[in-house]
C-alpha cells in the first residue's frame, strides 16, 4: 500500500514556473528542479536569461558548486502553460509580470506569492480569483552574484496558506512538492501574520540600513536602535489592528535583534541597500510606505514610517539627479 | 550739540572678545575691528589661532581680499577682561567655553549669544546673571576655508534682545557698536521667536541635507520635501506652544523654501553636512533633538524630530565605527 501510494503521488507532475528568477527564485528553482517536476525560469533581465540558457545557472552551495540546467525565458516569450507560478517578482513589478504572463495563466494555474512586502495579494487578486492564489513567506536566503550565477547557503523554511482552502487537493500537492524539494513548507491558517512579521523586519532593517548606508550588525550597534525599531513597529501594530491582521510587535522586535550577530545576518547588507546602490527602485512603498499610506487613509498617525519612506524616495531621486549630473558634467 | 554727542559716543570704548572665531565669528570680528573698539579672537583650534597671530586673518570679501590683524588666543590663555563676549561657539561647546573663560568674565561683562540652536540661553544662564546676557540671532553667513582664512560675502542682519532690559545703557551701546560695524542690528522684544525660526530652518535644511547627503537646492527638488518640512515644523509648533514661544510654522516654511534657488542658498551644503563629512559632532541635540527631548518630557508626540535625531546620531556613530575599521584594517 505504501509503495502504491508513493508511486501514485510521484506520478502527478506539477508544471512549475519561477517568475522572478533572481537570488531567491534561482534558489527555489534549483531545489524544485531536483524533484520530478519540470521547472521554467522567467525573468526580466535578458543577460541573466541568456546566461542560464547558455551555461545553466551556476549555483554556489554549502556543498560546492553546481550547474542547473533549466530553461529560462523573458516574460513575453514564455511557451506553454503552468500549474504553479511561484512569484518572486519585486512588489512594484507584480502587475507588469502578471500582465505579461496572462497568455500562460489558465483557470487551473495557481500563483504562489513569496515576494517581500505587504499588499501583494491585493495586486494578484486583480488577475486571478482568490481560489488560485497561495500566499506565502519564506526565510530562505540567497544572493544573485551576476548573470546566471547565485549563491544559496544556510537553512530556511516556507509558510504558506491557500486563499481558497488548505484542504484543496492542489494545495496539498504544492506542499508535497515543496517538501520533496527540501524547502520545508508549513501550511498555516494565518500566513498574513507571517507576511506582516517579515515586512516589519524588512521595514526596520532594509530601510534603516539603506538610509544610513550600513550593514545589519552596524545598525545593531547604534545607540538609538531600540527607539528606532520601536518607532516603526508601534505604527505597524496600529495599522495591523486596523486591518484585522495579527501582529506581535514584541515578537517582531526579537526576530530583528536576533539578526544582529555576525554569525547571523550582522555582516549582511539588506537587499534594499543593494537596490539603492545600483540605482534600482526600492520596495519601500510595500513596506514602510504601505503603513504610511494606510495610516493617511484611515487617519492613524504614522509619522515615523512616512518620514522613512520620504527619505528613501529622497535617496532614489538624488541617485537620478546625481547620475544625470555625471552624464552632463 | 550733534558734534558733541558724536564725540562723546566715540569716546566710549567697548572691549570685545569673539569666542568661537570660525566662519561667523571671523566675519563679526573682522567687521567689528573696523570700529574703534578693540577686538580679540578666542578659538579652540590651535592651528587657526596660530595662523591668525602669524599672518592675520585672511578674509575674502565681495570687494577683494584683506588681512585682519587681531590678536587670537586659546580659551585658557586669554589675557585681561572684556565688556562684551560675542559667543559663536557651537551649542554643545558653550559650557566648556564659558568655564574656560571664567577668569576673564567680570560682573560688568555681557555675553552676546549668536550661535545656532535652542537652549543656549539656558546654558549661559548657569554662568552669568540674566542681566548680563543678550540673546541674538543673525542671518549673516560666512565660510571657514582653513586655518586663518574665511570667506564673507553677501548681506545680513542681526536681531538681539537684552534679557535684562533693552533700555539698559550698555545694550544701547552694543546696538550702536554693531551699527558702526555695518552689522545691521535690530533690537527686538521677541528675539526668542527669531531664534526658534532660525532653529526650525536649520532643523529642516541642515538635518535632511545631512541625512540625504545633498545640498539645499537638491532637497528642494525631492518629491516629498513639502511633507518632510511639515513633519518637522508641525512638531516645532506644538513644542513652541508648550514653551510659550511665538512660532509661525507657515512663515518658517516660506523662509525655508526661499533658500532653494541656486542664486539664494541652493548650491550650499549646510554646516551640519560639513560637520558630518569631517567627523565632527553635530548640533542635532540643540535642533531637532531639543524638540524631541522636550516632547518626551512634556508628553507631546515628536516622532519625526526623534527619528531624524536618531538618524543623525546613527550617522555620527557609523563615522566612528568606519574610521576605526580603517585604522585596524
Amino acid at each position: 500500500m505504501m509503495v502504491e501510494a508513493k508511486l501514485k503521488r510521484r506520478s502527478i507532475i506539477v508544471k512549475i514556473a519561477i517568475a522572478g528568477a533572481g537570488a531567491m527564485g534561482g534558489r527555489f528553482g534549483t531545489m524544485l528542479a531536483q524533484t520530478d517536476n519540470p521547472v521554467t525560469f522567467i525573468d526580466l533581465w535578458a543577460d541573466h536569461v541568456q546566461a542560464i540558457n547558455q551555461h545553466g545557472l551556476l549555483v554556489h552551495t554549502d556543498n560546492g558548486d553546481q550547474r542547473v540546467h533549466v530553461p529560462a525565458y523573458l516574460p513575453q516569450n514564455v511557451p506553454g502553460t503552468f500549474d504553479l507560478i511561484v512569484l518572486f517578482t519585486k512588489a512594484m513589478g507584480i502587475a507588469d509580470m502578471l500582465t505579461a504572463l496572462k497568455p500562460v495563466i489558465t483557470p487551473q494555474t495557481h500563483i504562489l506569492e513569496l515576494g517581500n512586502g505587504i499588499g501583494n495579494i491585493e495586486t494578484i487578486s486583480r488577475f486571478v480569483p482568490k481560489e488560485q492564489i497561495i500566499a506565502g513567506v519564506t526565510v530562505w536566503s540567497a544572493a544573485l552574484n551576476g548573470p546566471g550565477e547565485i549563491t544559496m547557503k544556510g537553512d530556511g523554511s516556507v509558510t504558506l496558506e491557500a486563499l481558497g482552502s488548505n484542504e484543496a487537493p492542489f494545495f496539498k500537492q504544492v506542499v508535497q512538492v515543496l517538501t520533496d524539494a527540501g524547502l520545508k513548507p508549513t501550511a498555516s491558517h494565518d500566513v498574513l501574520a507571517a507576511i506582516w512579521r517579515k515586512a516589519a523586519l524588512n521595514s526596520v532593517l532594509n530601510t534603516y540600513c539603506t538610509i544610513l548606508d550600513c550593514n545589519i550588525g552596524e545598525f545593531g550597534q547604534l545607540p538609538d536602535h531600540d527607539a528606532m525599531i520601536d518607532g516603526v513597529l508601534g505604527e505597524f501594530a496600529a495599522i495591523a489592528a486596523n486591518q484585522h491582521v495579527h501582529f506581535d510587535a514584541a515578537g517582531a522586535k526579537q526576530l530583528i535583534i536576533a539578526q544582529f550577530p555576525d554569525d547571523k545576518n550582522g555582516l549582511h547588507y539588506p537587499s534594499m541597500h543593494q537596490d539603492m546602490a545600483k540605482g534600482r527602485k526600492t520596495e519601500i512603498d510595500f513596506l514602510n510606505g504601505y503603513i504610511a499610506k494606510v495610516g493617511a487613509r484611515e487617519n492613524i498617525p504614522t509619522p515615523v514610517n512616512a518620514t522613512l519612506t520620504a527619505l528613501i524616495h529622497g535617496q532614489e531621486k538624488l541617485k537620478t539627479l546625481h547620475s544625470r549630473e555625471a552624464v552632463t558634467a
